[in-house]
């Protein structure tokens, strides 16, 4: 324990200053303070030592030279032991407390000040204050942090006027964190000005994971330190720790839902949504997304875009006596759930319950970490830059936008190449009903979602004549590709199928070659003019 | 241009500071300077202000009190222009240069030093020296890296003295990148002190690409500022500029043959390896991994893990009158080419010929970018933790272990779930034949690459009775999971296409039933109790 007998206050966020050397003064704290500070302690009837008394020499050059002195850095960085004599001998009296913030480099820099303003507003004698305080927090503590003064006044008023040992100690981490983060913005700023482009960034409150992406792999799992909104605030409302790849894909669900203002839902499996469905009810759109891949189906992550009532999650009959028909998944992620529907979520020991908002998900930087190096890219909002008809034949654009629009946040969730197929249902549901994903080939990537959409409308379809059905439910899907294609095949594989519209970027040296063959087979194709390669 | 009339030297690395001194001397200029580095420069007959001199105070504190002070600071920080009377009147001299470089943390750090030393070594008096000199460039320079030395030389040789506005620019943005990465190695350390995980990333030298993964998104590339062999330093030997996508498979290329250690060629596509091959002959091993997929191949990223021949490169046909016999591709990635390779390759306007050796890349954390938050793991470097025979049909395990070894590291790099199917040629050269990658579930990977073998072995087959030609090679070949077998279909699937050989980590619920399977079909089953997922 520190008894608090002489305090520096010199902040710029003057927030809570008062009450916080009112605490201080009330167990007999002598305050030293500058400047603006001074004058609102004093304004407040706060007895203050003006700084020069201490420093012994004038607030000199327009304010640059006022606390950097052989007087206060030593105060603050004399070993109470070791250096006692010493510090007699020279008339250093004990400092054991700084209060500073810093001027605010970062609020000018978003007010876009030029470079001189910049210049001025970074700080030299307080991070010099505060590091030298830091350094010797075996007798000094040191507050950066406005949000911190509650917890140093009750701890105050617990102990008479005196801090701890351990809480000096947080508050020396956080005076570096502090100070590392100041010149680190200072530093990327700089660069900008010589035309560098630099990055930094910085991550906390790291948790090691059971493992990585597998068992051999140790994983971690940190929250970006100044970001709102972060994945890392997802509530746990039900079951075990979620794992790395339990993450990982949350994300993508997350992503995979956010952007549809109806009721969504996504299914996710490795990484990729192998269901997903937009509508006016919740549990028919739950229903239409499993149904995209009722096998893959198993295991997989669900994301869904509003709270989550009962009626849509007894879909997985996780109380049902037959144990087959129990719908086994990893994670459900939501905004929130009815508290009836969590209750029966609960059946399923094994499931992770998630409350968070896909909404919250605005990252607006997709990062790759390579050897040594970043590939660093705006994330992939824009769906289209156009809605062109090519062909022959037409389709009523206006009426089908929603569908497409449906049809390209599928597709550009999926990994490269990759291949869907959307269809609306009669009241008004969007439905991906086949998918094919991952193929280095896009010929093998439309063959995948073909041949899934009739697993599916096979599922579905409970007549007699099959092939019809499938060419009936082709005849009313759209087909999405993620990038253009490269040559006619995929559109002669498409309408052998049924399918009668396509949907692509286009841009391909073989686009008139493949319009011919939309032509010939009687195809309506649209260009949207945006690619969506994920990989 | 400044004049360097009074310069402040306290180095913890001296190496080089004799001859600074001595070339700052020569144009009158007066060093300033304190402990071991006043000594080092005395004992080479140079003549040095002690710094108590100017500060006024003694050395004090055991030397945690040496340059802060009202003299030096004012005198590094006073604006000479508007300050210029009250300097005057204060009697503080300009300080026209400080070089520092602060106590040693990372080495110390690095030393597996205490608590207490860490702290000892933490620099008070060197970062508030160079921040206010930095602060105040425009009068005055700071030099932070030894590696500067002979650049500042010659500049004050060419200008008898004095250094420039753009260096002094220059020289103030590597201070406060200096002071920043300070600061944060003190910040992570002292985080690990209070056991909270931290990681702060600092990536420079940003250039803009073209686009990112799609060409409405901005990308970037930057490197890591503390590594070495980053993927940065690629050499583009000929070709255009890289794009954001090559890059990436460029990464996801060299990984795939790093590990190899006879002749390796991989063959990238949408960051999967369709093709992979390795063997004793370069020119063979291309060939081989070409026909792993020779359709996705056309447009690919090669990646080679030795010098690159001719006689390997002429596969492409690039000089081919038949247009359609070129091999066109986007990117080779080698450590070396020949002379006459490079000058073959250049055939090929628009391919990219890059120099990096896929051994430098090292990297040992894997980094997932989220919304405000990351995932972060260890690379999967170890191949298997056992290899097990689980079935009454066995093999000689040491003899195919190489084989096995290849199958590894080709199924490592695929994105889950993956399948692949490789085989030992007659010469000895191991080859990927057949890939599933990216699938929601195991069994379509499976088929994929059951199917992707059977158009090779089509392709490479002049017989009459290809179905068995089929199972001839079949039995030779072994196929290879990333995870384990959730039920015994896969098993029944392969065996069907003649496969004897299975290799999976096991570790299934119903492992006793694919087991069991295998026995049934008389199918060899190796385990090796490592998962490979790749997301």
């Amino acid at each position: 324990m520190i008894k608090i007998k002489r305090a520096l206050l010199s902040v710029s966020d003057k927030t809570g200053i008062v009450e916080l050397a009112k605490n201080l003064q009330k167990y007999g704290c002598e305050i030293i303070s500058t400047g603006g500070t001074k004058k609102v302690l004093e304004d407040a009837g706060i007895e203050v030592i003006e700084i020069s008394k201490i420093t012994g020499n004038p607030e000199a050059f327009g304010g640059r030279m006022k606390t950097i002195s052989f007087n206060i850095e030593s105060a603050l960085l004399f070993d109470r032991e070791k250096d006692k004599k010493e510090a007699t001998a020279l008339k250093i009296e004990p400092i054991d407390m700084v209060v500073c913030n810093l001027y605010p480099f970062a609020k000018v820099k978003e007010q876009n000040a030029d470079f001189e303003i910049l210049i001025e507003n970074i700080d030299i004698g307080g991070p010099t204050m505060l590091r030298a305080a830091a350094k010797n927090f075996k007798y000094v503590a040191t507050i950066t942090n406005t949000n911190d003064y509650a917890q140093i006044i009750a701890e105050l008023n617990e102990n008479e006027g005196a801090i701890s040992y351990e809480t000096r100690k947080n508050l020396m981490r956080k005076t570096f964190n502090h100070t590392a983060d100041y010149d680190a913005l200072i530093a990327t700023t700089m660069d900008e000005f010589s035309e560098i482009r630099s990055l930094r960034f910085h991550f906390t409150d790291g948790k090691k994971l059971r493992y990585g992406e597998n068992s051999h792999q140790e994983g971690f799992f940190y929250r970006e330190i100044f970001s709102q909104n972060s994945l890392s605030e997802m509530e746990i409302l039900h079951g075990k720790e979620l794992s790395f790849n339990n993450i990982a894909d949350i994300q993508s669900a997350i992503d995979a839902v956010k952007n549809l203002e109806n009721f969504a839902v996504a299914v996710v499996k490795h990484n990729n949504s192998c269901g997903l469905a937009s509508g006016k009810s919740q549990r028919k759109v739950f229903e239409m997304a499993w149904n995209g891949d009722p096998i893959s189906a198993f295991g997989s992550i669900l994301a869904f875009n509003k709270k989550v009532d009962l009626e849509t999650v007894e879909f997985l009959c996780l109380n049902d006596e037959n144990k087959q028909n129990r719908k086994f998944v990893e994670v459900i992620v939501a905004p929130d759930f009815s508290t009836d529907a969590l209750a029966y979520l609960q059946f399923h020991k094994n499931l992770r319950v998630i409350k968070f908002d896909p909404q919250k998900s605005k990252v607006q930087k997709d990062v790759k970490f390579l050897n040594g190096a970043i590939l660093v890219q705006d994330t992939d909002e824009e769906l289209y830059s156009k809605m062109d008809c090519v062909t022959n034949r037409k389709i009523e654009i206006e009426k089908q936008k929603k569908l497409i629009e449906f049809g390209l946040i599928a597709v550009r969730m999926v990994k490269s190449n990759s291949i869907i197929i959307v269809r609306e249902l009669a009241d008004g549901t969007f439905q991906q009903i086949g998918m094919g994903a991952g193929q280095p080939n896009r010929l093998i990537s439309t063959k995948l979602a073909i041949e899934k959409a009739k697993e599916n409308f096979a599922n579905e379809y409970e007549g007699k004549d099959l092939e019809k059905y499938f060419k009936g439910q082709f005849a009313k899907c759209f087909l999405i590709s993620d990038a253009f294609f490269p040559f006619a095949d995929n559109v002669e594989i498409a309408a052998e199928s049924g399918i009668k519209t396509i949907v692509q970027p286009g841009g391909s040296m073989r686009d008139k070659s493949v319009i011919r063959k939309c032509n010939e087979l009687d195809v309506t194709m649209i260009f949207t003019g945006l690619r969506h390669f994920k990989h």
